[in-house]
């Protein structure tokens, strides 16, 4: 049984074919400059060459179509009929208070989803033009639509709800909503299972450390508390983002620099921020290890204030739940950085997370590292969000 | 020999005249309403009845004027002559950059004071107006300032440097200053001296939790960081100031209410927001405590997230130190509810720090709360700033 995991920004289009049985990628791929000159696909076939098909393409409809047309194709295709797709998933950014869980795709689901494009306005529109290419092309394949909210939802109200006026929640729905919850549910269930447990009696710190990162608390598998809150702002330094910073700040920056809209506010804090804004060199952690290696203070800086962020909020969840078991590193930065995982992990002797400098020389595999037989177990786990999204479609098509 | 304290805000003159030989107050008051209509004074000497004067007080050398009769008065005063006065310490808000520890007063150190507006336009023009008229009525007096950012001045620079654009730091000094130092140094040295201790041994988290709350981890008798930042606004949530929120929230409330401007954003962040805003009932946790037993579920989430706040921050700060020896709660909340104490310390266990319920049942008293032998304290520490100030003061001046 196969599944087509579908994933769309305003411009783009990933998609990956997963057989179930094995858990294989089939094909893969990514459409971009979708409605813009230059549009192309880059088409993988497990155990073919990259294709790479450079055709105009309007809409994601058209872009949909010709990536159909490459699943299908028999030189580098991976199926001989559009009856071998099952059902299709799709990522969806944001399933506001709407969806705890993935849903089947219905009239009702899909007006929900235009509900809550006020919180995602660049995202979930994105998402919605996904939906309806494969509604028009596969009408009679079920589709399901899994959020990266929608793990996050577990979290009780008072780790949800911010100390401003409660009107602004009331009115606005403004709350914690919590992002890459695919990932920390993907990791989460991945580290009981590797360690042969109960996810039911773990409890686990998941670090999505990327260009855009976040921590989440899974108590016994469900979340209760996350860094990202009502947008992927909030929490941990990134790649170009502020994450957590003194609010005041804004109001004294308007004043200073003349700033009036909040367009320009959310520009400087989601582009011009984070370890970019610090360093001035990059928003890549490659790039600030090796300038932080060549003596660049400004990157060390930026390098180390990232890893008190992952080191405080690591602390803080094992609090929220009593104790915790395991802690697991997951996305690019967490997969491949041994410098920002043995870096973030000082201090965390106290919480008995001890990392071994020999096991954490790993990248990009899953990997323990940590010796101690009694105690948490620190671990590397590559994330994998199209398989989760193609497993949970695949739960709630045999649910139905 | 006797120090006078003072503490001016824009309206107000709070005193306090100690001997320092005992360490005793020999009188203390509070003048409200200074340049408004209705001018008062609240005198206090101990061991005598209060007195209230009512007259008219222009500016804060006349509100001076009259507290210093009143400490000379025959029948409520303390002292007979202002010789009397060996040195007066003046407590003032921001101290930027340049004020690493108390100062003596000079003309360069008020033009510091002065620089320093930008950071707090409404704090230091009131304290640079109660050192005028110090000047004015006592030029004889040597005085020294002692400013409620300069403890946080030991701090690293990945604790105080933002993750936004730096030449915001370069051009504005935009960065985490810190306040309640006096309080925070006044608590953590007290700690080490209950306990017998020698303070460069211990990691101490100080939670100063009144009106304005704020925690700051003090490895060694030094602040390495704190949870206010550039203003008294970040960190925990408080009795109307917001604390931590996704800072994506400004620029989303701006488009959402049409506002425009600093002030704006300013006044719901610092007057409608924290406890007050989730409850809608009180900023008074009192208030909160009192609706949370009668069953109003507001003002329990209000305190239950405060509580998050401070257990998240007392974990992070362990982290950050690699190990945690005492934990201390002071101020009005923290000196006084037991509720808090307890509800906040849930979860630190896994840190070692164990809160004996019948122990925590204490208010406003030097107390031990813990009963464990090994592993850390947590204890009880009624703050006093004036005498930490007085302490500083007497210091500065025997060392001239």
């Amino acid at each position: 049984m196969n599944i087509l995991v579908i994933n769309c920004g305003s411009s783009s289009l990933k998609y990956q074919l997963i057989d179930m049985k094995e858990e294989t990628v089939l094909a893969k791929g990514l459409v971009e400059r979708i409605g813009i000159e230059g549009s192309r696909i880059k088409h993988d076939t497990t155990g073919k060459e990259r294709v790479t098909i450079e055709e105009p393409m309007k809409d994601h409809k058209r872009a949909l179509e010709l990536v159909l047309n490459a699943i299908l194709d028999k030189n580098y295709g991976a199926i001989s009929s559009l009856d071998e797709i099952a059902a299709i998933g799709h990522r969806i950014l944001h399933g506001g208070e709407d969806f705890v869980q993935p849903a089947l795709i219905t009239n009702e689901v899909i007006e929900a989803i235009r509900k809550n494009i006020v919180l995602a306005p660049l995202h979930n529109p994105a998402g919605l033009m996904g939906i309806e290419a494969c509604r028009d092309l596969m009408p009679d394949t079920p589709m399901v639509v899994v959020f990266d909210t929608a793990f996050h939802q577990t979290m009780p109200a008072e780790n949800y709800i911010y100390p401003i006026p409660y009107e602004y929640y009331e009115k606005y729905k403004i709350r914690r909503y919590g992002f890459h919850g695919t990932s920390h549910k993907y990791v989460s269930l991945r580290a009981a299972e590797i360690l042969n447990k109960d996810i039911k009696n773990l409890n686990i710190v998941t670090c999505h450390l990327g260009n855009g990162s976040s921590i989440a608390a899974v108590k016994g598998g469900k979340c209760i508390d996350t860094s990202m809150g009502l947008t992927p702002l909030e929490g941990l330094p990134m790649g170009t983002r502020s994450g957590d910073i003194d609010p005041a700040i804004i109001p004294f920056i308007m004043d200073k620099e003349g700033i009036t809209t909040s367009a320009e506010i959310n520009d400087f804090l989601n582009k011009k921020s984070g370890v970019l804004g610090i360093s001035g060199i990059s928003s890549d952690f490659r790039d600030l290890e090796d300038a932080a290696e060549a003596g660049n203070e400004r990157a060390k800086l930026a390098l180390n204030i990232f890893c008190n962020g992952v080191r405080k909020y690591v602390a803080a969840y094992a609090a929220q739940m009593g104790s915790i078991d395991v802690l697991v590193f997951t996305a690019g930065i967490g997969e491949n950085s041994s410098y920002v995982r043995e870096r973030s992990c000082k201090g965390l002797e106290c919480l008995g997370l001890i990392i071994d400098h020999e096991l954490n020389d790993v990248r990009g595999k899953e990997a323990i590292l940590s010796k101690n037989i009694v105690g948490p177990t620190i671990m590397v786990i590559p994330t994998n969000e199209e398989l989760m999204i193609a497993r949970d479609t695949l739960d709630i098509v045999n649910n139905r």
